[in-house]
């Protein structure tokens, strides 16, 4: 890594002190003058008509400031997708109806969080019940009741693609085979609940501080839910612990309300969520079952793929709709195609919404694919890891379905976890009860579509020079804990020849850093990443040209480096860095020098970049007490140049945790559109010491769309964990597992 | 004014609302979660040496969590001007002497107020008293202890300037006559103390919102003395209740000690000034002893002027080394002179700080020019309107010491008040105990002077277009009430040819805002001014441009107006401005159209422009009670263009307030170096009920250099009130008095 002096080097994040010390500052932790505490009254039915609410016991108590009720809404209906309205389908507050067990009736402000509470129950709510649809089938059924108006058959999204002839190319193969996958939900759970503190001042002004991986989305969502105009709208990012992909839709409606409470009341309302809340009322990850037929040749070639996936959508859309085309177009990223036919149906159901979640529709289809790869393996007598060597995508290849590959070191990943797991030496070999498992993945990095009309899918950054040298650096970017701040610092210190140290990042704030759609389709280092690297290069040629007229050289003859700058080849013609800024900023009467950039993708459908990766798993399983135990996890990633090798390693584990967990533990639970484990006691996530040992190999492809060369490090890696260990536990005890989660009851016995 | 739409319009203050609903936070205002309260422990004697301080009780005491003394800083000396060394010898906190009864010696931060107070109590100094210096004549005594170490003789700072040949001038003078004038001292008094919040963050990042009229003086004041780099202090400019010149040194203690407990502590601090604190430790009007000598010819030509100023400086210099020559210069801005010499002398004593007020040095001599040009009109026989007008300023002059006047309404302005009061027919004819009098005024707006060679003089502004049409000004311009944010919102207004409440300013922030030096010296409308019009000029031609291939037309043949933008001559070619604005916004995929623009004045020793003005008084004098009433005043200002007459007024009367109150009322009086009344109710100042009819006209030359025309209108209309009362006072009572205040017990029994 000569060629670069910042770039690759394993850097403590930016962030590190302030979160150990604690001193850094979540939306909870943010408090106002005369600031009120918000709570959201919450439907307790799955599907109900509402008839009536009275709110007066409520406005009367002491210390009650303000409630609102859809009543005092526009009834504006939001949703992350505006392509198409019928995918906005979600009010701030219910207006008419229910739709699941949480919905937001209506919300309280009071000078205390308890009182708010209290005021809740002084809120008299009369429902008409409606028959509740609690799964795919009940919403499927010829006498479903319809939960939104505009779904017939309660059909939130249907996808059909079809590439080639299928018919044909079943036709010809060696072997078919048909499989039938089922998995199931999995929460975000981010440490940090949702929290927001929002601020109406006298003249119609909104500021929020809130937990989202979009700050650009919940503007023009609350513009919109409001009614005003978006200028009057600013949305300031804090420190934010964890999205994983729930706090991504946009506008959420903890959000709406702190911003109507508070214009109602005239005062700051902060309203933050408890763990119960997070768990019941957000985002979760899509139940789906997927039907899975594919064709190969002799020799192992996939001639033909068909895939049908069937969403849980819950009550409303969320993302819905563009996962159900991603379950589909995702198996595109890892194999070649001969022909390729795809059909996604997502419905409606009374249960809790599904939407994006680390790694969007990926996790379960190559769930299945890399199952059903395994299987096929040993249909044909093969080694899965041969099978899948067989069909991998290559660096230039174009999918079926027009994903341009520019970088993949897909093959190099396979071969170095095989390498490292020892699994030539291990698969079919291990004592009984022990087994190692295989599966790869696949995963874009920065969608290009613009799914919403109003806002450009674009990232810009401004970079500033400070009469001290350092830089500022002001991107829109939402670092929500993936660490994005540190690599735009990195990033910004490798172009302008600087330390890291130097660069200071102005976090998102809407009314202040450029535009940046957020962070969402692992998109910021990509994006926000070319972007600050293109507004620093621009900086640093305004400064070059600043230098060559002290210099009197020609700007392209002056380098910095290692915080001088030079005439090259005249060591005598040189000053500090730092003296050479000042210099510069007295001689522009302070004004500063500013570098401006944005990265606009090439590609306006599919993606900039896409990431690939491999993971052998070896497990042990005890029969006895039902339990799998994950040995160690080889794991190899080609997120394109590893912009910091550490960072990418804490991406890389915390998706394997995050897999790991929804294969073994995670599940939230229903009973009648309830979640019955809303806690941390019941919903069980892996902790530390479930944590195997892990290795971590970097492939770096660097994809000439990429800052640097880099892809996406923070959900591509988290697809193959459960494949790859349910393959492990067929190698161990020879029985094939559909459905996910792996938990005990369904081993207990075995064998 | 027909000209444009909204320059010239009464407008209400974009401020308004939330002031007079309490919404406007100031810096006491404003809290941070885990914030502590500070408080400074102040000398009780005017000149002492520190021999010890024990803090060990006090930071023992529950609930004190950091104290800190003049140990714990690096003893850097601040001061506003520092074009020369010696003129910064203030410490943030007092290392070897205190120097003046209120000189900060130790500061607490408790988790309390009443805490830190009775912390302070516990923490013992050990004081070696010297013998202090209270007056002028006390500090030139050949004996005098020396107050600071690099003053010997306590000589802050003096002047000499000569223009021409005096001795000639006067000897070929028809008249000459000799006066000497005192005037005292007066406190800013604004409405809100001072007050500040200071958090560092771990990464050693300050973050500052104070009250202060220098946002970057206090960041480059608080970065030396702290020893940090520039841009790791950040000073936001929360709404201001007043300052008057009084915040406009940079960094005062206060703000220092918050930062230095904040970065002990590792918590925000607020440090919030009792009204006691704010008249004892802050700045006051130099007290200023004037001797004017000028000789006349017969008709009353002024041949000759000769002025020595000797001011009480107090403990430190604060913008003093600069008061003392501008109480000389600034006699330049009325009349013409055939040859002026000027010495100023300027002493340190053990007294409170004098530094800028309202007027800086003007009030003071112009109150002796006034006075005097009416006793040389009785000398001559002269009515003292003509005298005036015999010797006014005109457009195109270029005063002895290099004034260029490029606009000047003064004969205006006299001739103005003189029909509006009636001059001509009450001057020497009204009723006994009546009496009318006038006096005039010049004053500069903006100097071009560098006072700082680490800043530069200028002023920046960036225009940003919102995606919904509203423009958003970003300015470093610090409105400490004086209406500085609707002016500007004004003039971007006019530029771009949308409305007021289209453009919505973004306050000071020294990350956000572009460069200001602040408000001082009257520079903020002419210098702010002209960046924010440059700012929103060079975006309107951006968005022209891209009209222009909207339009297929050419950019200059596009027209902004009435919310419109249209291709002159072809009606039908036209679209809503904020259609064109969203238009270019999705085009530009979000990348916002933004403007800069700055203000680099033409002139770098003195001013961009000058105003003028005239009052015409009139009084009742009550011998037997010693009280004056004004009973009205006549008042006339040449501030070029009035951008918005409604808040042009409310200056100007401001000003005749404050000129009443020194006049009459106000006197900071001392005993042993103390403040004596530091309280509003012994420092007595007018209230409405004290204030006369006042009837305003504007004179409205229109300066080359102002923005579309304007000047100053906040401090150049307080000198007059003093000469004008006392001028009218003897006209009522026919008794001279050439000091102030003129309180009721100089009154007494006259006549």
């Amino acid at each position: 890594m000569g060629e670069y002096s910042t770039i690759g080097q394993r850097i403590a994040r930016s962030d590190s002190f302030v979160k150990v010390t604690g001193e850094a500052q979540y939306a909870g932790d943010l408090s106002l003058p005369r600031m009120l505490y918000g709570k959201i009254l919450r439907s307790p039915l799955p599907h109900a008509r509402i008839l009536h609410i009275d709110t007066s016991r409520a406005e009367r108590m002491p210390g009650v400031k303000a409630v609102v009720t859809g009543r005092d809404t526009l009834g504006v209906k939001i949703g992350p997708l505006r392509f198409r309205e019928r995918f906005m389908d979600q009010p701030g507050l219910a207006v008419d109806k229910v739709r699941y067990v949480g919905d937001e009736v209506a919300a309280v402000a009071a000078t205390d969080e308890d009182v708010a509470e209290e005021a809740l129950g002084l809120i008299h709510v009369e429902y008409e019940e409606l028959p509740a649809v609690l799964s795919v089938e009940q919403a499927i059924a010829p006498d479903a009741p319809q939960i939104h108006e505009h779904a017939p058959g309660n059909l939130s999204r249907r996808i059909a693609l079809e590439y080639g002839d299928l018919e044909k190319a079943f036709a010809e193969s060696y072997h078919v085979r048909e499989d039938r996958f089922n998995t199931h939900g999995q929460a975000h759970a981010p440490m940090e609940p949702r929290a927001c503190l929002a601020s109406f001042d006298g003249a119609g002004k909104l500021t929020i501080w809130t937990s989202t991986q979009v700050p650009y989305f919940v503007k023009s969502d609350l513009a919109l839910a409001l009614g005003v105009p978006a200028s009057d709208v600013r949305v300031i990012l804090p420190y934010v612990g964890g999205g994983f992909g729930g706090k991504a839709d946009g506008m959420f409606s903890f959000e709406f309300c702190a911003a109507l409470l508070s214009r109602k009341s005239a005062r700051p309302v902060r309203i933050a969520y408890t763990r119960e809340e997070e768990f019941v009322a957000t985002r979760r990850r899509h139940p789906v079952t997927v039907e899975l037929k594919t064709g190969v040749s002799k020799d192992g070639l996939i001639l033909a793929r068909e895939a049908r996936c069937v969403l849980d959508g819950g009550a409303y859309n969320g993302f819905g709709p563009a996962t159900v085309l991603l379950c589909g177009i995702f198996l595109n990223l890892t194999y070649r195609y001969g022909t390729f036919k795809y059909e996604g149906l997502r419905f409606y159901t009374n249960n809790p919404v599904s939407s994006a979640m680390r790694g969007h529709g990926a996790p379960q289809s190559h769930f299945a694919s890399e199952l059903q790869m395994d299987r096929l393996a040993a249909d044909l007598g093969m080694d899965p890891l041969d099978l899948r060597l067989r069909n991998t995508l290559k660096t230039g290849d174009v999918t079926l379905n027009g994903f341009k590959i520019r970088s993949c070191g897909l093959d190099e990943c396979l071969r170095a976890v095989a390498e490292k797991s020892g699994w030539r030496e291990k698969r079919g070999k291990l004592p009984p009860n022990r087994g190692i498992g295989i599966a790869c993945t696949g995963f874009p990095s920065g969608t290009g579509f613009r799914q919403r009309p109003d806002l450009p899918v674009y990232s810009a950054a401004v970079a500033k020079l400070n009469e001290d040298g350092s830089i500022r650096l002001l991107s829109g970017a939402a670092d929500t804990g993936q660490g994005s701040d540190s690599l735009l610092c990195q990033i910004a210190a490798e172009e302008m020849g600087v330390t890291v140290a130097d660069v200071k990042l102005a976090r998102a704030d809407t009314d202040v850093t450029p535009i940046d759609m957020g962070n969402y389709s692992s998109r910021e280092t990509v994006f926000a990443g070319n972007a600050a690297k293109a507004a620093v290069a621009d900086l640093k040629q305004k400064l070059l040209e600043e230098a060559a007229e002290l210099f009197e050289a020609h700007a392209e003859d002056i380098e910095i480096s290692g915080g001088r700058v030079f005439v090259k080849g005249s060591p005598d013609r040189a000053m500090p860095f730092r003296d050479l800024v000042h210099a510069v900023y007295l001689r522009r009467q302070g004004k500063p020098l500013v570098g401006d950039g944005g990265y606009d993708p090439p590609d306006k459908i599919n993606y900039a970049t896409y990431t690939f990766g491999a993971q052998a798993v070896e497990v042990e399983v005890d029969p006895e007490i039902g339990e799998v135990r994950v040995l160690n996890v080889a794991s190899a990633h080609d997120c394109g140049r590893a912009i910091n090798p550490m960072a990418v390693e804490g991406q890389l584990e915390g998706s394997i945790h995050m897999g790991l967990g929804w294969t073994l533990m995670e599940d939230l639970i229903l009973e009648d559109g309830r979640v019955i484990n809303p806690s941390f006691l019941d919903y069980k996530i892996p902790t530390a010491l479930e944590m195997p040992e892990v290795t971590i190999e970097h492939i770096e492809s660097n994809d000439p769309e990429g800052p640097f060369g880099a892809k996406e490090a923070g959900e591509g890696i988290t697809p193959p964990t459960a494949p790859a260990i349910v393959n492990a536990v067929y190698d161990a005890i020879g029985k094939e597992f559909n459905s996910l989660p792996l938990v005990g009851s369904k081993l207990l016995g075995v064998k």
